[in-house]
Parts: structure tokens; sequence; C-alpha cells
């Protein structure tokens, strides 16, 4: 109950940020909403995709469709105010994107699948919408160079996985993981943590290789 | 059986405007045989696969994938005749624009899905297999800024939802909303309808709410 | 169980030449990661998406996709060997082709798919790696421009096929077309074989048409 208001949440401002992405390639109506719905609902619809989880979690609820569709167009309207109070969109985007990894989690495990392949899961519902964003708007993903990201569905998804294994109650585990998932990512923004970057400078032409 | 056929017509004028967009890229057989079909039958494949509607319509009927194929190699040879007379395809593309989005609906009433999602259904297989085309050739996706493509999907998906409903004879609704949606596409491009567009010119970066 | 073998060299290849790949685009971990698996497991799990075939074969043997993983991040420590030797890593390159245009053909045949399906399976097996990986890192996608690649993928597969229609034992059909198509690879390096290229030079706005 908790996780879906979370979520709803989560999806809402994933909506308004893909959306302001859409609108910077000066996109119109049906791409904003196109954006907003791939950017909010893409990484759980690839997932269940690549886990054979059907029907999509859309398919089943029209209305997160919907959500996203309206969270889209009104971001045209308020798109100053989107821009200015961007610190709060950044929170909701960090409840989100603890709610997204947990819910990958529980997919998981519902499908009685291995504990790694649930963490994959839980990564690819919390990076995916933003790597789908950043192809159909033809930019460099930022999920790919720059952000604690999948780090951080990896460390929730590893710590709910853990909390469950050991037969914690599941409104302890949600919360518990939820409350870290969301600092560490508040922390990784902050403090501009980062995984190693790897640069291949030679101009060496590979193309035999591939 | 009439939506067979001009299906049919619709798939191998959209091939040969996908093999134009390889063509205008450079690339090889290959490459234009996989554009051709992304294009003519991506949309029809990524709707499949969103509703999890196994088998895809070309597994079922390989034929179709060697129309879009060879469409779209005779299409190589053809190229000057193929622009000199873009006004013919320009029509068969919005008839086949309509015959995909009344498939789409079927195909979502046929798996017993809510109204919204045969709605989704006919815009994704209407406007996927041209967003599909622009993501492989590297282009902006023409759907998603100029042109009313969607909004044709949507308009004839809805009239064609409307007729079912009252349980008028398919045939009818089938050509109804055929040669409804043929004319308001056609008007479309005629009258340059747009959607409004939303241009975001701030140049502050928002990378940290993402 | 040698096509085992023989398939874990190829991926193992694979994802290293991604996580070059990625290396020039500058990503980090993560990104390596993610641009090695999809090299080296994205065609075989597109091949299985179109298909309906789940569950996914990482999410069957998460082994696999580890081993993706920590070739790419091998491959960051151990670059400069890597592109010092790439004359190797091209061989178990053409090698991992031919296994993956065979594997291909047998998940079609296991299915019970019309032989020109898999055929279809074999070439989305070999290519769309290489495809996923270039759309990830925003290169022109090398296989629909330059490279003899998915031309191997259909010679491996029809004899293959042929093989099998002649009730040949397994084993031998296997070595015989890994043999063929790791030949028909290197030769096509060698003398720069090609397939004919369409170049459409007019610089007429088709928007109308599309």
């Amino acid at each position: 109950m908790l996780l879906t208001i979370v979520y709803i949440i989560g999806i809402t401002a994933e909506a308004m940020t893909g959306a302001l992405s859409a609108g910077r390639r000066n996109m119109d109506w049906f791409g904003v909403m196109l954006v907003a719905s791939a950017t909010a609902i893409g990484g759980g619809s690839v997932r269940d995709i690549l886990l054979g989880n059907y029907p999509l979690t859309w398919v089943k609820h029209p209305e997160y469709l919907l959500i996203t569709c309206v969270a889209g167009i009104v971001t045209t309207w308020l798109a100053k105010w989107v821009v200015k109070f961007k610190g709060i969109f950044m929170r909701l985007d960090a409840l989100g994107l603890a709610a997204f990894s947990i819910i990958g989690c529980q997919v998981g495990l519902n499908m009685g699948l291995h504990y790694g392949i649930c963490v994959v899961a839980a990564i690819v519902t919390g990076v995916f919408g933003g790597l789908l964003r950043d192809l159909i708007c033809r930019q460099a993903p930022l999920v790919l160079h720059h952000e604690l990201y999948a780090s951080v569905a990896l460390i929730v998804a590893c710590l709910y996985l853990a909390l469950h294994h050991y037969n914690i109650d599941d409104n302890i585990s949600v919360i518990t993981s939820l409350v870290v998932g969301y600092f560490i990512r508040m922390a990784s923004v902050r403090f501009k943590w980062r995984l190693p970057t790897f640069s291949l400078l030679e101009t060496a032409n590979l193309k035999n290789e591939q």
C-alpha cells in the first residue's frame, strides 16, 4: 500500500522530468506524452518483457498510463515551476528510484527467480526508463556516464533481498529499503559520488574485431 | 479480407519509404531489408511484445517478412521512380496507417483488453514502425515532432471502437474507419495540421533531477 | 557440449569488444557492464523476445550474465592488451558468430517454426548484439553499413538447416557449420567482401511520404 503510493509519486515525478527532456527537443504533445510515459513506466515494461511477466503493469492498470500522460502535458504548462523547484523533484525521483528497485525485486521473487536475476530486475526497473528517454531524445544516456543510479538500485535490491531472506516483516523491509535508498541517492548527488570511468583514448580502428 | 489487402498494401508502401531512409544513410542490402521490415512490421511487433500476444504476425506469416524484404530491395532499383511518385506513396501510407490502427484495435479487443489499451495498441501499431526506422537511421523521430500521425491513429481507433461498441457490422466499421482515417491523414498533410509543440528554451542544466 | 563451449568463448569475446565501445564513449563501470552484456547476449535476448521463447537464456543461466559483466570490467584493465591482440579477438568473434547462428537455428527448430523464421532467428542472434551496442553507444551501426555479418549468419543457417533436413548427425552438422562459418567470416574480413550499398543522394525532402 505504502509502496503503491510511493510508486505513483515516483512515476509522476519521472514523467515530469521526461516531459522536460521532450521539451528540450521541441517535441509535440504526442512526443511529450510518449517520452513522459517511457521515462516513467518504460523501466518496468522492459523488466517484464525480459522476464516474460505478462500482462505488463500498465496493461493491467491503464490508470498509470493516464497519470504519466497527464503529468507530461501538465508539465508543458508548469515547466518554469518544475524547473524552479527542481530540488523537490530530485527528492521525489530518489524516492521513486528506491520504490522501483523494491518492486523489481518483488517481481523477481514472485516469479521464483534466482537472487542474482532479482537484482538485475531491480536495476532494469530503476535505470531503463531514463535510458529509453535518452535514446528517444537522442542524448548521451546519463545513467551510463555520470550518475550513481544503477548502484543505488543495486544496493536497495541487495538490502531488500537480505531482509526478505531473513524473514523480516515485509512492511519493515520496504520502509527500511526506501529510506536507505533515498539517503544514498541524495548523498550521491550531494557529494558527487561517481563510479570509475573507462576511457579508451586510442584512435586505432577496431572495426574488424567487432 | 479487405483489411488484409489494405494491410499488405500498407506494409509494402511503408517498407519502400523505410528503404529510402536506409538509402539516405548509405546502408548495404541487409540494412535496407532490416530498415524496410522494421518500418513496415515493427509497429505491430512492438504492440504484440507489449501485449504478450504471441506468436508475432510475421512468425505466423513469414510471407509478410518476405514482402517487406523484397519491397526494400526493389526500392533500391526504383528509387527515382519512388521519389517521383511520392504522392501515390503518401496516399498508400495514409491508407496503411488507418489499416494498422484498426488492426491494433482488433488485437486489443480479441485479447479482451480495456478500451483505453486498445487505443494505445492502435497508436503503437501505427507509430512505432516509423519510430524504429528513425532510431536505427539515427534521425530525429518525425512522429514526435512534425506529423499528425499518432492523432490520426487515435481518431481511427476511437471511431472503430465506438462502432464496435454499438454492434455495427464489422465490415461497415472497417470501411468507415479506413475512409475517415485516410481523409483525416490527407487533410492533415494538405493543411499542415500540427499538434502544439513544447519547447523548453532554458539552458539550465537539470541533470540532477533526472 | 562443443557448442556450449564455443558459445561461452563467443560471448566473452563479444563482451570485450562491447566494453571497448563503451570505453570510447567514456562510460562508467555500469555502462561498461551494460554495453558488454547487451553486445554479447542482446542478440539472443531479442530473438527470444521476438519468438516468445521464455525464459531468456540468461534468466535460466545467470552465470552467463556474470561472465559478460566480468569480461567487461576485466577489459577496462586489459584494454591495451585487448587492442594489441585484436587478431585473436577477430577469430574468436568469427567463431562466436557461427555458434550464435547455429543456436538461433536450433531455437527455431525446437519451437517447430518455419525454416524461413529459423534463418531469421539465426540472423537476429548473430547481428542484434552489435546493433544494440551501436544504438546505446550512438554510433552508426556497423552491421548495416560495412560488414558481411548478417550474410555469414544467413549462410551458416542455411547450411545447418540443410544438414538437419537430411538427418545428418547433429555433431557433424554443428562442426561443419562452425568451420564453414568461421572461414567465410575470416575470408570476408581478409578480402573485404561487401554487400552492395544503396546510396540515395537526392536532397529532396520526403517527409510527407513517411
